[in-house]
């Protein structure tokens, strides 16, 4: 492997509560996990010299490095357009930071506690296009992706019992999950079936949490992970943007032609992914979806060549993705539904651990993951990562 | 030279207006300027497949691709954490693109017409450091920066005539510059000295200008580049970054220890600016420095060894950055002082100009420049330009 490719060697993160329940300023907690980070991969705090991050992040790097000590900042950006889904864009462009030798410890990290400030995607009457969408009622990101789901849910067939299929999987996950907020909450279909409809066709267990805790990644390349007492785990492809049409959060999501309900350019990229990592969706032991809403992460299971177009709802009711028996768990630490809500940057910490076999679902012996962020309203962004 | 060296292929930019003259809105604008930078380059608006941009661009990379009918996104990053000042750190995200292969050609962009949206680093009472600072009158940008300034007089005897020196050789250059703002409107150091006080020790015209306009710069590799009907102008070296203390906007100033007045990592970023460029002050032929306020882009050349510190006021006076005869012509498009103010990606065009030997202001047989976006209430950026 080139001594240049980009690796995770510490992943970090903080307690998670639900929204308002964190003890911590959002600050705080965005230092808290990138201290973890460094403290998991053995890399001195002082040393990051990389931060970065996406969509509006509210926690400035100068700061940061000035609460944590960090000696030089030599690369900080921001995946901008889009909220939530832009996770493994920021780990590419930590990646990119330590591929072009513009940093030797580069993290990604986010940290959310939406009560203490404002949550991203709240409806705003001084949106750019607020006039055009917003007296038809799609004022809060479930009302304006329900018009995606259901044109989906009336193309391909998809039921709300192949929605609840993978709300119901995630659940199953997270009770095993000690991190998780919805462990201890288990959820069957015919609770699923009966909670209230948010906004048709979206029912309260369709929608991610809303939940306050952060996450950091830490790379550096293969050469220096090597000096490191730790596993790397590579990063064998990464991507982020999309097509014509991928959106700037909520108001946005309908740029998108009908057609490509769920593209976002997923497609184009997916298939610009695998042929990076040298890998075919077969070859994947596990995987991580982000998963705003259930209806959005069946979209991105067949975007990322899980299963055929409109096979998604097909493919989580069959039990594939449920861990230990299906043939490709997925979100095996509960995802945005039910581990946290950290923007999709908590799916990427799970995959680092399933490659370390340190998962509370551990695939046996998972050699590759994939981790998406979006598609959603948000750049598309995705990783394979491998063990070295 | 690498075949794999970022080079500078296209440069675009709108017409410069005083604040409130734009005819166009602020995204009209940035997608104009993008053109212009696509159709100097000879490359594609479509084929453009990575933006960026710096501290809070308003102009969201998935809407900048709609309008302008670019087909893919491969990249897309903000330097983030402070306002004007990080626009070499855009060039060095689009850099960084490109080098990790990422893209094939990342655009970095600024678009600003402040009068029809929000002018970044106005007085904010939600601040999150206000508290420590409204109190004492410090609201606006040169209120803050006016203590940097004074320190540095004090500290070094730096006088009025020295920072005059700075904003009359900058309004000299304009006079010969079209596109200037402040062409045909000459400034001796009579009238600089009589200018009103704005902020003690900062003058009217030791302010940078408030105006509209945008700006583009087409980065990609030096492989490709050779493969358009255009002069590559190759990105020696490019950074972006800083110590403890660099700041984040009009509030994060006074972060810095006193010591450090100016420092905002900008040694320790200028010394790994020219190892990297493997080039020394001294072999440069001109140079483009960020000038928010005189006295900021005194402390800027001294930082990047244009002479030694505390000088910087004595190197202005002496004439030495004074097209024609001046050892080392300074903006010599007119800065931000004269020219306009494009949060410095203006200065980034004209490094290229010169190169090309396209400037008003020729230095004859230029074949290295210095581009300094910082030091300042911003990260610290900077770029070597040379020709290939």
């Amino acid at each position: 492997m080139n001594p240049n490719t980009p690796c995770i060697v510490g992943i970090g993160q903080t307690e998670y509560t639900r929204w308002g329940g964190a003890t911590r300023s959002e600050f705080e907690l965005a230092g808290a996990a990138i201290m973890a980070a460094a403290a998991d991969a053995g890399v001195a705090v002082r040393d990051i010299d990389a931060l970065t991050s996406f969509g509006d992040d509210r926690n400035e790097p100068a700061l940061v490095q000035a609460a944590l000590g960090i000696e030089e900042l030599r690369f900080n950006g921001m995946v901008w357009g889009g909220g939530g889904g832009g996770s493994c864009g920021a780990v590419d462009l930590a990646a990119a930071a330590v591929e072009a030798g513009r940093a030797r410890y580069a993290v990604a990290f986010r940290s959310l506690a939406q009560g203490q400030t404002g949550r991203f995607g709240l409806y705003d009457p001084n949106w750019r296009h607020a006039s055009f969408i917003h007296p038809f009622g799609l004022l809060a990101a479930p009302q304006l992706l329900a018009l995606s789901v259901r044109r989906y849910m009336h193309e391909f067939g998809v039921t709300p019992e192949h929605l609840g299929a993978f709300a119901v999987a995630c659940r199953a996950h997270a009770q095993r999950n000690p991190a998780a907020v919805m462990r201890g909450k288990p959820l069957d279909m015919a609770t699923y079936l009966a909670s209230r409809m948010i906004a048709d066709p979206l029912r309260l267990n369709d929608c991610c949490l809303e939940t306050d805790g952060a996450c950091a990644v830490l790379v550096t390349t293969l050469e220096r992970a090597r000096d490191l007492d730790v596993e790397p785990i590579a990063i064998l492809a990464s991507i982020h943007g999309g097509s014509r049409g991928w959106s700037t959060g909520p108001l946005g999501s309908h740029n998108q032609p009908l057609a490509d309900y769920a593209s976002t350019g997923a497609w184009t990229l997916a298939r610009d992914l695998y042929a990076k990592a040298g890998v075919a969706p077969g070859d994947l032991d596990v995987a991580q979806i982000y998963d705003n809403f259930t209806g959005l992460a069946l979209m991105s299971m067949e975007a990322f060549g899980l299963c055929g177009r409109g096979e998604g709802g097909a493919l989580a009711a069959s039990g594939a993705i449920a861990w230990p028996h299906g043939a490709l768990p997925v979100n095996t630490h509960g995802g945005c539904l039910s581990e946290a809500y950290i923007h999709g940057l908590n799916h990427v910490n799970e995959g680092v651990r399933q490659l370390r076999g340190a998962s509370t679902c551990q695939v046996e012996d998972a050699e590759l993951c994939l981790v998406v962020g979006g598609p959603g309203p948000s750049p598309t962004s995705a990783l394979i990562l491998g063990r070295v």
